[in-house]
């Protein structure tokens, strides 16, 4: 059997101009952007796509946290590791650390709901799709390291 | 019947402290966002809304731009005046004048194309419905005066 | 004279069609944007501006989460509820509810620090001035109500 | 003498999520986003940031355009080609081609100032120092091909 299971990925990026706020900083609302760009990085990764189209299921996001720990200024690259720390049957709840050359930057967690996708009804929670489901695993720890 | 015509609005609006840049000034790419809402505002004023839900057409931006001629900063005023300058059977021109106190900020222009909307189909200008044409018209100069 | 001591404030917002996601919903990381603009209302309405010209503390974001109950759809009028619910030396900490007519859409907390400010050198975290500290006071409960 | 000169850059790129519009495609508003990402990573090619720590001059934008061809779809990788058409005494003019796998998506122009960066006085045009201009060179042609 292959290694079919993925768990985590690492995003590379660069701070962008239009990311910083006035005292010259990521502005905190954009941590949440770089998690879910890693988060769909880790999709891919996968061999999924997060939102194709024509999709029946969508992932609204449920709750998304962050503690911010250090600030990211113009043009500094840095990583966004992302893991999947549970899988249940209609969410998948993933924990996330920002680092900057090993420096601890912001970490953050983001949990998502599966929800039906029917044009002009209310969403509904429905279970994750077993092509989907079955793709991830949880990681055996919820700690990241820098 | 009555003067059902709408060709302009005046958006009163307040800079947002997410809008800034590390100078300390709103980010060129707002004046968009801000041309944008009060085209909206624009469309709600005639009785409309431009992004419906079920809409069968869809507005896409075919050309957009913007002067600078000032900056604005965290919690300034200002408005944005918008005009509509012409009407062709699929696309709709607006000229735009962004102001603080008078003073001129900056001046806009946006032309955008009426689309059919068929899900995973390529778009396709088509004409702008009568109901929604017929709601505006066309001011009779481009010139917006601060 | 006495009740110079701001707790809380309402924001009224409308959504704009470019917090929207393809989902035809607002994106998640906007809400931290709506409580952070609900925020610094909150701050003119005692008097302040969270980053004044020429101040020599900032108050960048230590954490913020929320948690989300219902989307929010375009054009759609909303309130932000925002409440000081605890004032330590150096930091602020507010609770936050997004309601639509009534109906709870998402629930927020975010906490501030207040930092010198000095160009070129680390942020450094010190006392809230007095005269910053003396015009809020946290509210009795935290429990924000639809 | 070496080719210390650089007159364009071709950023590879991807869309996001928090990028697309309910449609389902790119916001206009991003198209200025991904030229400005590509500008600055012309300038980092050339050796250079637009905005380093302690910088005297500033580089504000002083008009920009877009017109826009078909849309960006989530996910789909682009190209945007940035080239430099003039450069004077004090601005510096660019012009600026989105496209997919070849397929021309949006073309446009951006033109910034030089200014002094003096904190709390207006901002003013001045010369672009000579260890800025000396680096970039405008291209023969503003014509971007696909």
């Amino acid at each position: 059997m292959t290694s079919a299971h993925w768990s985590e990925y690492r995003l590379h990026r660069r701070v962008q101009f239009y990311e910083l706020d006035p005292a010259g900083i990521v502005h905190f609302s954009w941590f949440f952007r770089y998690m879910e760009e890693a988060e769909h990085a880790l999709w891919r990764e996968a061999g999924l796509s997060i939102a194709p189209p024509g999709a029946e299921v969508a992932f609204p996001r449920v709750s998304a946290a962050f503690d911010y720990h250090q600030p990211l200024r113009f043009e500094e690259e840095f990583e966004v590791h992302i893991r999947v720390v549970a899988i249940a049957q209609k969410t998948i709840r993933y924990a996330c650390l920002v680092t900057r050359a090993g420096a601890r930057i912001a970490t953050g967690t983001l949990t998502i709901a599966c929800v039906s996708r029917r044009p002009n009804e209310p969403m509904k929670a429905v279970p994750i799709p077993a092509e989907i489901a079955s793709r991830f695993a949880a990681a055996a720890s919820a700690d990241l390291e820098a």
